[in-house]
């Protein structure tokens, strides 16, 4: 059987449209992808869901929801709403989760407890809206170097934690760039379980040179991928794998090169 | 009761050599200092006892070992050597801890898990002859982002599991900038408790334009130390403060500059 990989559009967003990039990803034998709001809002969710239909892929994700902490009850309604319109979108265009990440602190704000109280307070409002739709919201926990201006929570554990309080119409998104130094990864993984819903895979470069946009390419930074998807399989995952790499290197190289490399990364150094 | 302030000597590296450090500390009414060993090197132990003793400063910790994880057992057993090494330097000098660090991936490696027992072994080899010689060793966690390079121990909670295995002669050393992301902070620095041995401060900048380089200075970033210190005195720690703050900003600043901005913030910005 062959292997079975989805490809997050940010990979290629530089170089591609997201119509050039879905092309790519099915000249390249890719089983999904998983595109951006900002992507579908381009040529709308219709013609989005038609390109999709039509080119046989599944669409694994839709990036992404989540970001629910702000500095006053406006701002927290707002994302409320944005995020049920992201759900919406993510139904129509048959995406299978809609991806979510904590959001950083308001501005002004030091109290990381409180941050990560709003994105609790925020899921509770929006699930209800997620479980009418039929679209299961993936928890993305990332990387504590995030923890202030992009994703207040970190860990698995907490991820866990929040689908244990709110319950169904929940997943965990399992991203090998924010967990895989998490002295508790195989125990957390493993009381994940039948939640994970959504594998991201990306690697940790040495020495990393920009926080956000310096992500590795699969086999050149020091993520052990085979351990992390024993792991991942072990607790009952089995589907797609999804790769997701921001990086300026990749982004200044042509889509074709990149999505070869991807693959065969994926091919060696990702199996279990 | 005047605030206690110790200033870890690496704040000020690139302007002043170590004596100037010093009297630049007994000028701005520091209780403490906290040398590193290539400075002390520079002008051997016997000298750097001297001047500290001189200056009538407290040296509130020692700069650094630990970084056990190597690719060989040579390099393994170099690194044990190095430690007791450090271990005579700081009684020497009459330190009052060593501070130990994890250490990153040996080159090559993959083995994260590896590393960090690598940690755990160096550490019970060098344990004894710190006992002997009477310095603790204050295990500091490091920022997960180091886990690959630097700091292959993330946590508070994996620090204190080594005290619980290894006993006596380990203390825990507790610094903002690694630890505020915490989830389990409040809990990890309750358990800590009397452990505590060594608590810095420095500030997490939003954004941080360097991993290694860009740290902040107290009251520029998003970090509650009052909150923060409220733990560590719940936690049964009441002693000196540590402010080591590693930035291409304040280190290209008149070193008086830097160290009247460190007293003020820490008199405004870090109290509990």
């Amino acid at each position: 059987m062959p292997a079975e990989l989805s490809l997050n559009l940010a990979t290629v967003r530089k170089q591609w449209t997201m119509r050039e990039a879905v092309d790519g990803a099915v000249r390249h034998g890719f089983a999904g992808v998983a595109p951006w709001r900002e992507m579908v809002a381009e040529i709308g969710t219709a013609a989005s869901a038609r390109l999709f239909r039509d080119s046989g892929l599944r669409v694994t994700g839709y990036c992404r929801g989540g970001l629910f902490p702000a500095a006053d009850a406006a701002g927290r309604q707002a994302a409320i709403d944005d995020n049920k319109q992201a759900i919406d979108e993510a139904a129509a265009i048959g995406a299978e989760c809609v991806v979510l990440i904590g959001g950083g602190l308001p501005k002004g704000s030091r109290d990381l407890a409180g941050a990560r109280a709003m994105f609790a307070d925020g899921l509770a409002a929006v699930l209800p809206h997620a479980r009418a739709a039929r679209v299961p919201l993936a928890l993305e926990p990332m990387h504590p170097m995030y923890a202030a201006d992009r994703g207040c929570i970190s860990t698995l554990a907490e991820m866990s934690d929040l689908c244990d309080r709110l319950g169904e119409g929940l997943g965990i998104a399992v991203d090998t760039y924010h967990v895989w130094w998490d002295p508790n990864l195989a125990r957390e993984i493993a009381r994940a379980g039948k939640r994970i819903i959504s594998h991201h895979i990306c690697d940790w470069l040495v020495p990393t040179r920009h926080m956000l946009t310096d992500r590795g390419m699969m086999g050149d930074g020091v993520i052990d991928f085979p351990a992390i998807r024993r792991m991942i399989e072990a607790a009952g995952y089995r589907g797609v794998q999804e790769v997701e790499i921001f990086s300026d290197d990749w982004w200044s190289r042509p889509g074709d090169e990149v999505l070869r490399v991807v693959m065969e990364r994926f091919k060696t150094m990702c199996q279990p």
